[in-house]
């Protein structure tokens, strides 16, 4: 079994609790309250430039030339075409960038990004590389999973989101991480990869809990 | 106002809830069950490791060889003493260093250990210096507020732990770190230096809270 | 005057004799040995990996987004055109890229690139763009001050070698360069990145006078 | 065999030299001239603080905690009485702390340091305390060596200085990190280290050669 097979399957209970998550079913059946999705998408600047530094790390620690020319494409690839996707985003919620920007970060993104930097900054570049992966990979799953929910979803901007992680783009990208784990995990101790992997999935769930439920909190 | 106080002053709300936390209160006041307080100690070892690594870069990055010179006193301070303490403590706990090493760290030991480590890692020395600030000092405080507590605490395990944070050599480290901070942050932006600050002392207090709470859900 | 003009001024003398060494005027003479060019091609494989692990480095450093994609786009740059174009070169003068890879590099190889990687990865972003600038901008002066030899260079390798850095697009990249290094530079204390950049022109220099050296010794 | 011994033996020609470069041979001889000697001693403030920076990264990436305990150690001993021993050695040749600092470092000194910074910066912790090795190792086998020698030698600065290097307390220390360097080195890829080894050694010898060939210049 390759590596990041094993590490999903032994993710198993995290995922599912991800997959069915209110504020995923709801955002996918098109039911989730603009607000909450708002809130998500502001929140979500900070972990996007956090991401593209963390990249920028993972790089310059990649364990073979080919790894590194491969993660700088990806890291190009968000930098570029992600960032600017967010921005034109932002403007069909009504929102500027500086309005993302000022967003303050709630804990779990602190959390979540502080985690994948310190990760990149002081562990291996296999750890690195597998504590990236359960972001991507998910996203894909989730859509995967509620892909028919959004045939009766009538919220625009909900389908034009989701139609991202479904696209044949996003399925190579996430196939080409899962590639960079299964070669740089394959002569590592699997039992570390494990911790990391187990420890993004779980800030993604937290993640989707926290943007859920705090901002009903602030309402 | 030198840096330290107008940080301590902007973060007074949440040094209130810190100070009052139950679990907090009830270690003081001796009626805190037991087992929550194993809990804590024992998540306690990756905490102690992961500051102690943290010291170690951070003493790296120190803007000034005496700076460097009086961080690394603290490092060894910690490396040492602190790590003795911790492990005979352990044994009156009935507990052993094995059994501190085998514990997972919960979500918010990660959190605020890897908060600390990317700040080591990726920000300025100034940054890193204050972002270990509250943990020590925010024990100071705590043990001087409830220290009239103590007079009617029987566990004697609670006293002799709060103790340490009463010691003149306690307060001495704490006065170091202080000024450390006064001056590494005296030509420094101080609204990076608050976000710091502030976001370390939620750690506190989710730290506290969580150890409170998770241990019950456990049981 | 702007940082990085005050900067070029004051590494004039280092400059000069940067321009004006054997290898870099022979080779735009015409009359360089050609076995000396072959070791300098291979050589610079190291250097050119390193660089771009450098570049991943400082682009998660950089102080703020604009400049972080600024530094990621250069980083794509010379992972994609620049690494390309290095591998159909080394084919031209009858290389592999494996015996790039095989090459040891010299002393000051391994110095001028650890003297990079250590500036990024301890200290500031602002000395970290401008520790790189004195490779890609003393490459653009040495074009410019020979190009009139290369009218009579017969040696087509090093006219086309030559030709890359005086096209549009290469002196548009170090224009950005000088950009990121006159914005980075504007609050920072001019004395540490004058330092930095002398210390890069120096390599420069010694990286120059090494393989025009080591090679002739090795024969 | 342990690593350190291979180590050892595989760098024996470069050891070689280092023990019986003029500088070494005539310090140990007691007819250096002075001058040589303040200025190898006047560039050593810039090594001892970038090493022991060095030390504080080395103790952040420690693969164990008891490994991380003994670096720093290490560290505390360098901080400490190393940096004490150095301030007063500094006086007795007459010179203060400020014309230490105030020294530019020579070229190999800046090269020297970092490719250990990067090392521990960016490479494994086995492959980061190898670099630190052979500073250490060295100067008590050029001791033991030259030890006859100092019987002759009139110069008292000369013979102060050596008898660190044949204290017992010295040998102890150089035993330590070969047993950090023995254990870290067990599961590693020997190859890595090897390369490490031969590149920190290869400084010695040029820092060595630096320190007695710049000065003359300078005259």
């Amino acid at each position: 079994m390759k590596v990041s097979e094993r590490l999903r399957r032994d993710a198993d209970n995290i995922w599912k609790r991800i997959i069915e998550h209110p504020f995923v079913v709801e955002l996918y059946a098109g039911t989730l309250p603009m607000d909450k999705f708002k809130f998500y998408v502001l929140q979500d600047y900070n972990y996007l430039v956090s991401a593209i530094r963390n990249f920028g790390i993972i790089s310059s620690r990649a364990d073979s030339v080919d790894a590194m020319r491969e993660v700088i494409e990806i890291l190009y690839l968000e930098s570029e075409s992600e960032f600017k996707g967010y921005e034109e985003f932002l403007g069909k919620l009504g929102c500027t960038i500086e309005d993302a920007v000022n967003v303050e970060p709630i804990p779990v993104n602190t959390s979540y990004t502080s985690f994948l930097l310190s990760t990149s900054s002081l562990k291996s570049y296999a750890e690195s590389i597998t504590s990236v992966l359960p972001c991507f990979w998910s996203y894909a799953e989730i859509a995967e999973f509620h892909r028919d929910k959004l045939r009766e979803n009538g919220n625009r901007l909900y389908t034009e989101w989701a139609s991202v992680y479904l696209s044949e783009s996003y399925l190579k990208l996430v196939g080409k991480m899962r590639g960079l784990v299964d070669k740089a995990g394959e002569d590592f101790q699997y039992k570390k990869l494990k911790t990391t992997f187990i420890t993004a999935s779980r800030y993604e769930y937290m993640y989707w809990d926290a943007v859920y439920n705090t901002h009903t909190r602030h309402r």
